[in-house]
């Protein structure tokens, strides 16, 4: 009988913000798969270790940072092929992933590979966008506004329209964009609504309002908040400019 | 010393989706407060039950059903009144929340009352949003796509407005409008890209394509997913009519 595979959101970033079922999980799964970059540590493996009882098997997927055209199908097929083994001899494999899996993850590239020839199942995680609106004290969406997730790679129109047609944003995928995205916001009025966020829930987060970040890029694991709504009381919160 | 406050999110629904810090905090604090609505039992209450070591004060805020116009300020004064004596009184006061508190939770109706003069911990949870997505077995969102959450009581001037600016939408609030939204879904031609999701991750989970939902009325704990993305193997799976 094959083993289980499982897609495994561990939030984002706080070992204690992964959720019960995950923890268990770890305790017991005999294969663990997870993203690294060609350089440095692993984030959702540095999440996992506190959890692991050691002794299990690894599979790292390397994915070289400057790949330019997502998804790097060999980098998936390989990862695929390797998961898939330990699958057909009956162990399960919990493919570890920062935040939710499903959440603009990486791990859709498993998924779509695996998940018609095994038994899968996505365990949903903290994502970075609840942890930055909790983080900033400041609610992400309320009543019937809209709210809008933006990638910031998006061109300036399109970035334009889509910020215009919501009533409250979370802009990812900011990094070199940064000074692009800020004087956007910035002539679409709303620099005084916009919260930075960083690593947020992690010893090194950094939130400050957007007008007030000194740098020119943004890491990887950084984020955008507006909100437009029209809460006197958001916008007399700490943080805010307004 | 006043006591701290804690908003506490609990996750979608299965206790194990809790979160170990929230899991922490329930097993120690004094006084519980939680939204229950004026006839049957508290959603979030439930949630957090096989966590709470029992002897706890318990604070139940009661909000009518039928309140036209929330949100309804003389149940959050009077609950803000009770907690506050308690925070005065040193005793940390955590708020029970259903998914995430900062999104789209009634939370922010007791931490705009709060946050300003008592130390305050809004603690993210998974958002029942990740959780359809997870147990419907598609991704939210992936690479750059614009996701948007569309709270279903807009016009259908707004609907399509919105609809038509996003590449997946999660649409939330369903219940008496149900049938206006398959309607105009499906004038949008969408239908084939969207599935219907309600009490995700609980024991009477359901899940099916939007198409084939027999009645006409959706219970508050619903939300449809559509996926615009032209990944074929996503319409390809399981509950995709495509």
């Amino acid at each position: 009988m094959s083993g289980k595979l499982y897609g495994l959101g561990l939030g984002p970033g706080d070992p204690d913000l992964i959720t019960l079922k995950a923890h268990k999980i770890l305790q017991g799964v005999p294969v663990i798969a997870w993203p690294a970059p060609d350089t440095g540590p692993s984030f959702a493996r540095a999440i996992a270790a506190p959890h692991l009882p050691g002794g299990q098997v690894e599979i790292p997927i390397v994915m070289p940072m400057r790949t330019e055209r997502f998804p790097a199908r060999e980098v998936y097929d390989k990862a695929s092929v390797e998961i898939s083994a330990h699958l057909d001899a009956g162990r399960d494999v919990a493919v570890l992933c920062e935040g939710d899996p499903f959440f603009y993850g990486s791990f859709m590239y498993l998924y779509e590979r695996l998940a018609l020839g095994y038994d899968t199942e996505v365990v949903p995680g903290v994502s970075s966008m609840m942890a930055a609106a909790s983080a900033a004290g400041r609610p992400l969406a309320a009543r019937n506004d809209v709210l809008s997730v933006v990638p910031g790679p998006l061109s300036d129109e399109e970035l334009t329209n889509r910020i215009n047609a919501a009533d409250a944003l979370a802009i990812i995928k900011i990094g070199r964009h940064f000074n692009r995205l800020r004087a956007l916001i910035e002539k679409l009025n709303l620099l005084p609504q916009a919260i930075y966020t960083e690593r947020v829930s992690l010893g090194s987060e950094r939130l400050m309002p957007l007008a007030e970040v000194p740098e020119n890029t943004a890491p990887y694991f950084s984020m955008i908040l507006i909100y437009k709504g029209g809460e006197d009381w958001i916008h007399a919160l700490p943080g805010s400019k307004a």
